[in-house]
C-alpha cells in the first residue's frame, strides 16, 4: 500500500501539513557516495516558485538523511530521508472544510477514511509527497551507472510552446495540463518479466501514482493502434538487439530489448484552478460556489518530468537488481 | 514475477506447446457456488476460430479444475485451474528457430533466457496464457456481487466499424490492432490507496500484463492534458459522490469516487502479419526475407475484451477484500 | 497466503483427495539440468509405506513436469510439478465427518471456512501438500551449488535409538513424535537481512509451515538460555568468519557468519493415533469415543527430514539470490 | 527486508548512534484514539537503567509522530513513529574498530556490507531499533481489542528466581540469558492460513527478528516430541473449540482454534560482557583479548517481554485484519 518495489523498495509516508513528508528506501547497495547535497539539483528541479505558473509555496525541501548513509556513503541499512513542512499556512484549508474541492481527493478521503483524514492541504494526497519520490529517485539513478533518463515536457495546454499554452492559463485564470514524454538510453536488454512485471506494468504503475497522470502510452502507443503489423513491428538490426524503428518503445513481450525505452504521459489541469466553481458543501447538502484557496501551481505538469524520472528510475533500479539475480545458470 | 495481487493472489504458468498452461488463485472466498461449466462462457468469447481475424487453432480450453473446490463451491483453499494443450504443432516453430519474429518475444527471451526457453510458439510468453486470466477472472467477477464489467471493442485498424477495419487487414494482407474501452458499473468509492496502489496503478499494471497493450489512459485520459482545470474538474452532485461529468473515469487521488471507472486501452497490430518480412538470423548474422508461419489472429484486439475485464476484475476483488480489512474503527 | 519466497518464490495448491497436489516456482535460474528423475530420490525418501511406523498408504508420487522445464533444462519460466491423487479412499472420512479428530485441523478448517472445506483426508491441510515442497526443494538445492543441507532424526519417542522408539509406539498403540537436526555446510557468510529476513526469521518460518513442528532452536537454542555470554559467546578464528565454537548456529544478528547453520526441530506425535480417545460430535453436542480411521503414519518425523531439508533449501536458494543482488557496489 | 506484515505491515529504519531509529506502519485503521502518550508505558517497560542488569544508557524514547495521526487518532494515512538519539558516545566504539565483539553482528556487518557499515553500536543492527517495534505494538495493540498479550520473564540464567539469575551474572561479572513465555487470550479461531502463514510461521518469524532469540516453541513444544498421541492430543469440549487441555498452544494445522496461544523463546546471554574474551584483529589477523567497551545490558531478557508483546500484537493485527477479507461468503 505505502510501498512500492520487490528488491529496492520504496516506502512513502507523510502529509502536506504535518510535521513533513518522507522516505524509507529498502535494497539500497552499499558503497554508493551519497551526501545531502547529492539531492539538490533533484529537489530544486521539482520545487514550485521558480517559474510562473508554479506555486509560491516555497518550502526548504532540505533532505534529512535520517538512516542508510555514513560517512558519506551508503551503509546497505535502509534510508531514510526526511522533509520537514516549515511553509504551512494550514487555515486557508480549515474554513472550506465542508466543501470538497472539485478535481482533489477531498471527498473520497472523507467518505474513505471515515473523516478522520488529515484534510489540511489535501493531507497524505498532496503533491507534497512527491519530495519522497524525487529523494528515491536520486538514489536509483545512482544505481543505474551508464543508464540515463530524461523526461521532458512537450506540450501545455495543447501547445508544444510551452510558455504560449502557460500565457493560455493565466489569460484564461484557469489551470491547464501537458504532456511528458521520458526516454531512457542505455538500459540494458532483458529486464522485466512477462505478464505480471513487463516493464510496462511497473512503468505505468509507478506513472499512474503520481498525482494527476490520466493517461500513459510506451513506443507507438494509441497511435499503435491504427497501424498494420509490417509497419509497426520493429526489424532487428543486429545481435545487440537494435532495432530498425522503434515503434514498440522498448519493450516487447514486456522485456527491455535494448533500445530506448520511450514513453509519454498525460498530466491533467491543476484541479485548483482559480475560477469560481460549483461544488456541494456536505454537511448542508446544498450547492454552492467555489474559488479554491492555497497556494497551487497553474500547471502541475511544469513539476512533473523529474518526479517521472525518479518514478522510472526506481521501477529500473528494482528491475537491475532482480535481472542480477535471475540470470542463468 | 509471476504473481499478482494482494489477498486476492493469482499466479500464472505454462507454455504455449508443453503440457499445458494453468493459474493458481489465492484469497478465493469459501463457499463461492463454482463449477467447470461458470468457466465456459468466458472461455468461449477468449476462443480462436469464431469469427474472420483469429486464429484457425482450435484448444478445447477446458478447465480442469484441480483443487480449491469441493462439491461445487469454492472452499477458501488455492483454487488451481489447468488447461491441456491438446492442439499443438511445434514443427512451425522448429524450422525458424533462429529468426527472431518481428515484434514478437523471440529475440528478448532468447537473449534473457541465454538460449534456454522454450520457443515454440512464444512459449510462456504465449497469449495462450491469458486462457488462466480469463478463468481467474471469472472467479473475481463471482467476488463482485452487484458491480458489472464490460469492455468492448470500439475501434479496429482505425475504424469504428469493425467489420471494415478487419476486411482492412484482409485485403493488405496484413494485421491490425483496436481499441478497448471498459466500464465498471456498481463500484463502491473508496476503493484503492493513494500513491502506489491508486485504482489507475493497479488497473494499468494489470492492463500492461496483457501482451499487445502499448497504452492505457483513464476517464478523458490524454484529451485531459489540452483541457482548462475548469472544464475537467468533476463538480459534485450530492453525498453518494456522483458527479455531474466523469472526465477523472471514477477515480481522484487514486480512489475510487462512486462514479463508473471508464478507461480505455491501445492494442497493436498482431506481430504475426502475414506479410515477408525481414529478420535476423542470429546464428549467420545475415538478414532475410522471412514470413511468419504458425496458426495466427490478424487482430488479436479481437480476443483480448474478455481479457481486459478478467484482468479489471482481478484487480478489483482484490481492493474490495482490502477495502473489507481496512475501513475505519 | 500459499506463497513463500521472494525471488525463488513457491506456491502450493491440492487437496489430500482431490485431482491432486502441486506446486509452482516462480525465480528458477534458466539452464539447469532437470528431468523428472531428478525428482524421485528425495520424493523417495518422503514417502509412506517404507519402514514401520509409516503410513500403507503408497501414492506412485510422481512428478508431472507441467511448466517450466525444456530440452531437460530449467527455461526460467515458472516450474509446476504436479502429483496426481491415485490411491484414495476417502469413504473412511466421510463416515466421522461431524466427529473432529482431535489434534487434527478439522475442527478450525470447519470454523474457518464456513463447512466448505475439502475434508477428506484433511483436505488441503493433508500432508500430502508436502510432495509438492519436497520437490521445490529439488529445485531449490540445484541452485545451491557447494552447499550441503542434511537433516537427521536424532530422537524418536524420547529415544536417541530410532527403532526402541518406533517400538514403544507400537507396543502402547499409539503415536509419537521425534527431533530433527539439521546442519548445513558451505554457507557464504553474508547471507540474510538484520531484522524481519534474519536467517533465522526465515528459516523458522518455513519450518512452522510444516504440519507438526512444534519447536524450532538454532546453535545452542534453549540451552543459550542457561550460559553465561562468555561461554556462549564464539570467538572468531580468522578472516574467512570461522568461529571456534558454534553456540550460534551459524547465523549472528540474522546474518550466516560463514560457520555450519545449525538447528534442531521438534515434532509432536502424529496426532492420528490408533488409541481410542474422546472428541465432541458438533452435530449432537455430545462427548463421543472415537477411532481414527484411514491410513496414517505412528510417527510423522520419521518422513520429515527431507521435507526439513526441502525448506531449508527453498529459503537459502531465496536468500543466495536476493543476495547476488544487494552486493556491494 | 526492512519490512513485515501483509496489511498491517511495519518498516523499520535507523542506526544506534546515527540521527534516530524510526518505523512507520501501513494498513493502519483510521480512528483510533492516539497520542503520543500512549506509547510511553511500553517504552517505559522497554527502557534500559531502571533495574540491576540494564544499560545505564537512558534515552529519552519520546515517540515523535512524523505522520499519520491527526486531532489525536489515526488518519489511515501511513503512521510514522521516529525516536530522536541524544545520547550517544560513539568514542567506545571507534576505538575497538578492527576487533568484532565475539557474539555481536560486528564481522558479518562488515563482511556483507563490504565495510561501509556504519559500526557505531552495533549501527542498524543494535536492539536500539527495537523501539520502533515496541511503538508498533502498541499501535497493533489497539486495534486488537478484547485480545490480551502478556509476555513474561520466566527465567533467568536458568533460575526461576529472576533476582538469584541476576545476582549469579553480577556475581561472575558475566552476562546471562533468559526465557520468556507469552500467552495471548481472547484471540478468535480461524486467523492463520495453512502452511506458509500458519500462525506458529508468522509468531516465529518475527519472534526470530528480536536479537539473541534463539529458540522458539509452541505449547508443549519440544517436550511434544517425547510424548504419545493419545497424550498430546486436546480433546474438543464444546462447540466455541475449547479444548480440555491445550498442549498444542492454541494453534492446529496452522490456525488459531479459539484456545490461549502460548509460546516460549529463549534468550541468549548478552554478547556484550564484562570478561575479557579473545577475538581476532581484523587488521592484525592476531588474537587480541578484548574487553567490551560502552555501556550494555548485563541481561537483554529483561527487557524483551515488552518487544515480545510488541512483535505478537503485530503478526495478531495482521492476521485479524486479512480475517476480515477471507471470511466465507
Amino acid at each position: 500500500m505505502n510501498s512500492f518495489g520487490r528488491l529496492f523498495r520504496v516506502t512513502l509516508f507523510g502529509e502536506s501539513h504535518g510535521p513533513g513528508v518522507g522516505v524509507s528506501i529498502d535494497g539500497v547497495l552499499p558503497g554508493i557516495a551519497l551526501t545531502e547535497a547529492d539531492f539538490l539539483p533533484d529537489l530544486e528541479r521539482r520545487k514550485g516558485g521558480l517559474q510562473k505558473g508554479t506555486t509560491p509555496r516555497k518550502e526548504d525541501d532540505y533532505p534529512l538523511l535520517k538512516s542508510g548513509v555514513f560517512n558519506g556513503h551508503t551503509t546497505g541499512a535502509p534510508l531514510t530521508v526526511f522533509f520537514e513542512n516549515n511553509n504551512v499556512r494550514s487555515a486557508d484549508y480549515e474554513k472550506q472544510r465542508a466543501i470538497p474541492r472539485p478535481g482533489h481527493a477531498d471527498w473520497v478521503a472523507h467518505y474513505k477514511y471515515g473523516g478522520f483524514e488529515d484534510y489540511r492541504g489535501s493531507g497524505h494526497f498532496s503533491a507534497r509527497l512527491t519530495v519522497g519520490i524525487v529523494a528515491a529517485g536520486v538514489v536509483a539513478k545512482k544505481i543505474l551507472q551508464g543508464i540515463t533518463i530524461n523526461a521532458l515536457l512537450t506540450e501545455v495546454g495543447g501547445e508544444a510552446d510551452i510558455e504560449k499554452g502557460l500565457q493560455k492559463a493565466i489569460d484564461a485564470k484557469d489551470s491547464v495540463g501537458g504532456l511528458i514524454s521520458c526516454r531512457v538510453e542505455g538500459l540494458p536488454a532483458g529486464l522485466g518479466e512477462p505478464f505480471w512485471d513487463s516493464v510496462e506494468s511497473l512503468i505505468a504503475h509507478a506513472m499512474f501514482a503520481i498525482p494527476a497522470v490520466k493517461g500513459v502510452e510506451f513506443g507507438a502507443g494509441f497511435r499503435a493502434a491504427v497501424m498494420m503489423g509490417s509497419e509497426h513491428n520493429d526489424a532487428l538490426e543486429d545481435n545487440s538487439g537494435k532495432t530498425r524503428t522503434n515503434h514498440a518503445g522498448g519493450i516487447v513481450g514486456g522485456i527491455a530489448n535494448g533500445n530506448p525505452l520511450v514513453f509519454r504521459i498525460a498530466i491533467k489541469p491543476t484541479a485548483s484552478t482559480p475560477k469560481m466553481q460549483q461544488s456541494l458543501n456536505w454537511e448542508t447538502g446544498a450547492q454552492e460556489a467555489f474559488s479554491v484557496k492555497g497556494r497551487h501551481d497553474l500547471c502541475v505538469a511544469l513539476r512533473a518530468p523529474v518526479i517521472v524520472e525518479a518514478m522510472t528510475a526506481l521501477v529500473l533500479a528494482d528491475l537491475l537488481l532482480i535481472s542480477r539475480s535471475l540470470c542463468p545458470v
